[in-house]
């Protein structure tokens, strides 16, 4: 099996070239400087949630572990470096050894975010470290995006599943991604098979128009799918008349006919008419999907609608209007200088820290110093603050510490089944106060505190 | 080499998975039918361009060329659809030979479209078209979204080189597709090295805040950049005080530095100030790049500054807005039914097509019939209309047709190496009228006009 298969990025042989070049010139200049063993804290957070969102949720946790096992350089992306003359011979022989041996902390998959959480933390030689930057950003700015957008349109869905459907309007493979980011956030399946074979997602599916239009009318075709698939398919009734398509369906499956398929339309007021319908030809219980253009807030309008299950394509799969997170990858503490009065010289792990960050400007500000967080409760037992801090935790806070040991002396410590992020998920989510699911456009529903060291708590 | 490798979908071997799953309960049912051999014509078109937008691009093209090489069926994946229960085994027995065999016809990449374009016709058995309906909208439907973001990007830039920069802001292979796709678009070059590697983009990139941090100062910074790369490097200078990174700069590798980046602040305002300093220090042909959350606006905002190029991310791979394309596949006509008075009894190859479309609801309106396109030209030369049809095509738009062989009896005949595409980009955009390239909010530059089999020309 060969990646060419894929019709995909053929003949990239791992993660390591989902990269910016700027990381490979980086660790050259580093390592002839000397500077590249610096020991190295790293930092992925956001300085902001997307416009009126109220958290976010982490997702994409379980494929960082995955891309950070495979990057590594084997001898064509080497001779690819090599012919581009992007680096030279000295950082060719660093790379070919190249297996990330440092650690990583973060928030688990499927809890919930906010603006400074440090929801990842990357710490090793500098060289180690900042050569990570690009794919894991890749796939928490996706993931997170999508499973965010999720969430919201699960919580508008109440206790009724949804359906992910929107591979055909993304990327082929940044639809399996988004597949996954959907289930995490609380989608119950998903059309697409390559999520259902790599992630054990449930898949769904019946049919399209086209397969009305094939056959020389709504009748056969109506036949045709319940002598394949049973009666308990769900039949698609908007071809031509949707009254006439009802009548047809339950004629034909009869009374045990599984769900029919609404895909345009008023959705409101055709699905009060179809239930109707289908309950005057018995067929009372017979579910109802609808599909089309659907978001969050169509969903929401449709709570007393006689719907059993939703659909969402385009708006799912781009983040219904925040198709990425703004999560940054920065350099939040090294090593102090090999030769600065009292370290131990080599800047290499055990040499104090000192705290870095560029300087506010345009919006763009950044924390010093590594991080701890976590979430306080308020006397109900919901989430109060985020609480963000350098230097030692509070003892109140010691057990509500929301980062994870993920990856630790390079080996990946942390792997879990997709079901455990989602059902954190769903907990972290509930845990919340009730404003968090309000659809309509707000500030984060608990705020950032931050506790600097040395600023006591 | 392995897919596991990517970390990412292990063990999808082929394209066949990138698929709907009722595209196989379709074809399942019509195998029991009697119907998935029936001779069919499946279009992709787009009912509306995003909002706004005057113009739509093709890209993709090559890559559903890749894709649809690469779709069939091997052992692990008719074990997985088995196990599922998802088709039977006559169905397994038929994709286990799966090739396609049938037609393709479409717009040659980078080429332009407008609402209702054929930009692509798939002809052959409706069990072969109907699996391929995900898989190409997928690319499609990102891709084109991507290089019309980038097309009307590279117009605001003028002849100003642009970056792209976005793979952090994107699903990690998303990213290599729209690096691809921001290259067709009229991008020069782009930070992805796995987009270098496949498709032998140029690429670029020097470094980020975090190798200014890792030093002990700026200054040692720049030296160690200068050092390893050389003095024709762009430099960073935005980490702590502009004015003084910049003298630092010139100080360090002198007035052949190459370029300087800024990537915050008020990029008009500071790339006049450092223009001028560069100058007076006697680095005048020191360049500037600017990056930070760059958009066509914020690229035309900048046309009158001193700058030299523009590096372009989250708007580039989001598609500025409009992330993905709303194209659709819909099947618009299929060969008469076996039992029709004076067919030829198979419904298969040469059978007479009958044109068939879903009843327009909801703005869901297609058009039946198998079409061609051709751009009808003013007297100057530029574009008037697009012009779609169904039965024979005119005299005098017989030379101006759209539509261009791709696949023939399941051979593709239409490779091409990127740079047609991209080449093919920038004349067609030329050939629009002017106000195609106007940024505001818009109507598309040109109409559509239909001219049906039977109302004359």
């Amino acid at each position: 099996m060969n990646t060419a298969d894929l019709g995909l990025p053929v003949d990239v042989p791992s993660t390591a070239l989902f990269t910016d070049q700027y990381e490979l010139t980086m660790l050259r200049a580093a390592l002839k400087a000397g500077t590249a063993e610096r020991h190295s804290v790293f930092e992925v957070f956001t300085r902001r949630l997307p416009d009126g969102r109220r958290y976010g949720v982490v997702a994409g946790t379980g494929r960082v572990l995955d891309a950070v096992e495979n990057f590594r350089f084997d001898a064509d992306v080497l001779r690819f470096l090599r012919e581009r003359g992007i680096v030279d011979e000295e950082t060719l022989d660093w790379l070919a050894e190249y297996r990330f041996s440092g650690d990583i902390w973060g928030y688990p998959e499927g809890e919930v975010y906010f603006p400074g959480s440090p929801i990842m933390r990357v710490e090793g030689t500098f060289g180690e470290c900042v050569l990570l930057e690009t794919v894991i950003l890749s796939i928490l700015n996706h993931d997170s995006a999508i499973a965010a957008a999720a969430s919201r349109m699960a919580s508008a869905a109440g206790g009724r599943p949804l359906i992910e459907m929107g591979a055909r309007r993304t990327h082929e493979l940044a639809a399996v991604a988004a597949a996954r980011s959907a289930y995490v956030g609380g989608f119950a399946t998903t059309s697409d098979l390559a999520a259902g074979f790599r992630y054990n997602i449930p898949t769904v599916g019946t049919s399209a128009h086209a397969f009305t239009l094939l056959h020389d009318n709504e009748r056969d075709a109506f036949r045709a799918q319940v002598d394949a698939l049973g009666r308990d398919t769900t039949l698609l009734v908007d071809t031509y008349d949707v009254t006439e398509a009802v009548r047809t369906a339950v004629e034909v499956a009869g009374p045990e006919l599984g769900a029919v398929r609404i895909d345009s339309g008023d959705l409101l007021l055709v699905a009060h008419r179809v239930r109707q319908q289908l309950d005057e030809l018995g067929a009372t219980e017979t579910k109802i999907v609808v599909t089309s253009d659907l978001d969050e807030y169509a969903i929401a309008s449709l709570a007393a609608a006689p719907v059993d299950a939703y659909g969402v394509g385009t708006q799912l799969v781009t983040g219904s209007g925040h198709p990425t997170a703004s999560m940054v990858y920065k350099l939040v503490a090294r090593a102090e200088s090999a030769g600065a009065a009292g370290t131990a010289g080599t800047g290499g792990e055990g040499a104090p820290l000192v705290a870095v960050a560029k300087k506010s400007s345009g919006g763009k500000t950044s924390i010093g110093g590594r991080k701890w967080a976590a979430r306080r409760l308020d006397s109900h037992g919901y989430a109060e603050a985020e609480v963000v801090g350098t230097g030692p935790v509070p003892d109140e806070l010691a057990d509500r510490q929301l980062l994870v040991e993920l990856v630790k002396g390079g080996e990946v410590v942390a792997r879990e089944p997709l079901d455990a992020a989602r059902d954190r998920h769903a907990a972290a989510r509930a845990n919340l106060p009730l404003s968090a699911t309000q659809l309509s456009r707000g500030e984060p529903v608990i705020p950032t505190e931050y506790v600097h060291e040395g600023s006591g708590s």
